[in-house]
């Protein structure tokens, strides 16, 4: 804990609380004082990157003694390309992470109002208490964000900014094309919206909403975290605006990002085939895991992401100790933190085993977690 | 650049420049067309990495579907056991960098004093300037920063931190340990030494100063960079006192280092054996450097570092004449930005072919340089 007397602190950095966002399964494994037999918490893509990837990985390591392009010039050009625009609009970091901390510092001044779902990234959540902002939430309808109330409260509040993910996180919603393209028309002026798209490669055809990259109201954020399997790799970016986007250039770092990670993107990128079957292989998982929890008297949501919301019929406290007793039989998954979603627990599609190993462990975790209510 | 009407971004935000510390080579060789010869400009080490970190990137590369541990636990301990001290004083974090930019956006609120050499290390400044601070800066002594300078000075302007660089980049000078504990002692009540250590590694014996680890007026930055060969992956620790390092839990990227580096960092730290063969090759490339220096009539600078800073006797224009000539012939390197130390130019060490070509290009250089100026 830092020492609030400290008066080298700035007045804001005195007032942020020490919690962080979120623990890593590494942290619990310690604590546990073994490995986890399935890691199925963080959705991450245990199918792994594509094999072009790790080899690009493999040539690039020994030339790990140059720092990368500060630019990632040739990557941000294959994004461009990819998605037929100009590479003035690509902004590439150190995950969507790095990027939301970076447009919230360019965006956010003390004292400024945020408008979030409540539930929704903790991350991005963390960077707008970190700067000053004020967040401001709205609920989720169902199991849905809701675009029209968030737009509503940034109108009524002022706000700078508006997060939504699509598909979303906990829940695994999405809303189509044109309910994302009606949002954009309600974001009101001297407001920006925040789309983080971290998962649309696995959501279904009708998803991407149409949004010219110079459009004013809205910067996108995609990653290769999720289906693309390079999660520990921390490589995504940032698609808007032109100034928007060079803005970054005042606040980044510059030299942040691994030079092997910008040659394992660029691989993964040029690898469409395995990124086809991922999204295979996840659809697949999807429905093996929605088969476990419906065997085990469980609700699941419908995904359009790489992981499984599992309605568990009760409240937070009883979904606490599902995660629980699975963390404790090695099975590492998470669950949403806000009610009423932390009825649920969060499971990520994985390889048959890993699933094999979640359905072994489930029955009894339920009863644990049954008797302990 | 960023539409400075844009009513979206912060004042702060405005009010930067669109300048960014360092452009990289690889802009250069895109410039120019064709790849340089001899990489010498950014003190990377062009003898690599340990062939044991190497082999561990290759082994951890398939593993990068996997987040990092965000507590980086088996690094940090283990560079906690090659200091001697708790792992509670050191924190990892994305290079030097990343961590000065954590530091000040922790301890430098807009208007802010920090006082600097002049000609110092540009990405403190940038991050500095940033996050709104003042820079105060004092003249070098010589070719040397000046402790006394620099601590009279944050007391008359009642700063928040002193930045200085020990052995310094870019004149490659050093000051004995006596020294840097006086400047400790001298510290102000309300102040911070940020005691930038990257290159101590390839410093004489009787550099490193004895400074406890809970020492409340000093950080010390090292890094994995230099003599380790591993710049591309972005791991760089601090240590100091538990508070201050606790307190970087409030406002860092947890999430933010590759898997693969942190596989890397450790297995390079656990080959000292391969950091003793580098210390031997940095002496010799600086012996050899210095000797072209002299051989085409320039004064190379004694050096503590793992490069070589060499007057070439004339003023900033005719250096930065030299730097662009030999550019032109595929040598990449850099000079100090700021009178008078911009009348030198700064050579990394590498390996001998690299040296050779720098060799070969230099007299050529000098000579367009002359008919030039």
């Amino acid at each position: 804990m830092a020492d609030p007397t400290d008066p080298r602190l700035t007045p804001l950095a005195l007032s942020l609380p020490a919690t962080v966002p979120f623990v890593g399964p590494e942290a619990q494994e310690r604590a546990r004082g073994k490995p986890f037999v399935a890691r199925l918490g963080a959705n991450e893509s245990a199918f792994g990157p594509s094999p072009k990837a790790i080899a690009a990985m493999h040539a690039a390591a020994a030339g790990s003694w140059q720092y990368a392009d500060p630019e990632a010039h040739d990557l941000r050009q294959a994004i461009a390309a990819h998605h037929g625009i100009d590479a003035a609009h690509i902004m590439v970091g150190e995950g969507i992470d790095t990027l939301l901390g970076n447009l919230v510092r360019l965006t956010v001044a003390p004292g400024d109002p945020v408008v979030t779902s409540a539930g929704a990234y903790p991350t991005f959540n963390y960077h707008v208490t970190g700067f000053g902002g004020i967040l401001h939430t709205v609920p989720y309808a169902g199991d849905f964000e809701d675009p029209e109330r968030l737009t509503a409260r940034a109108a009524e509040v002022g706000a700078k900014l508006i997060y939504i993910a699509n598909p979303d996180n906990p829940m695994g919603s999405h809303h189509g094309a044109a309910t994302i393209q009606r949002m954009v028309s309600h974001v009101p002026d001297s407001c920006l919206l925040v789309l983080d798209e971290a998962y649309i490669d696995l959501a279904p055809e009708g998803t991407v909403p149409f949004i010219a990259p110079d459009d004013d109201r809205v910067i996108r954020m995609r990653t290769f975290s999720k289906a693309y399997g390079l999660a520990g790799a921390r490589v995504g970016y940032a698609i808007g605006p032109r100034p928007l986007i060079a803005a970054f250039d005042r606040v980044r770092n510059h030299f942040g990002m691994a030079r092997i990670s910008q040659a394992a993107a660029l691989a993964a990128l040029r690898d469409q085939d395995w990124l086809g079957q991922v999204k295979a292989m996840v659809v697949a998982a999807r429905d093996r895991l929605a088969g476990v929890a419906r065997d085990n008297g469980l609700t699941p949501l419908p995904s359009a992401t790489n992981f499984v919301t599992m309605d568990c019929g009760q409240d937070g406290a009883f979904a606490r100790q599902v995660v629980k007793a699975l963390g404790e039989a090695g099975i590492f998954v998470r669950m949403p933190f806000v009610a009423p979603h932390d009825r649920c627990i969060r499971v990520s599609c994985g390889p048959d085993d890993a699933i094999a190993a979640f359905a072994a462990a489930l029955p009894q975790a339920l009863s644990t977690a049954r008797a302990a209510s």
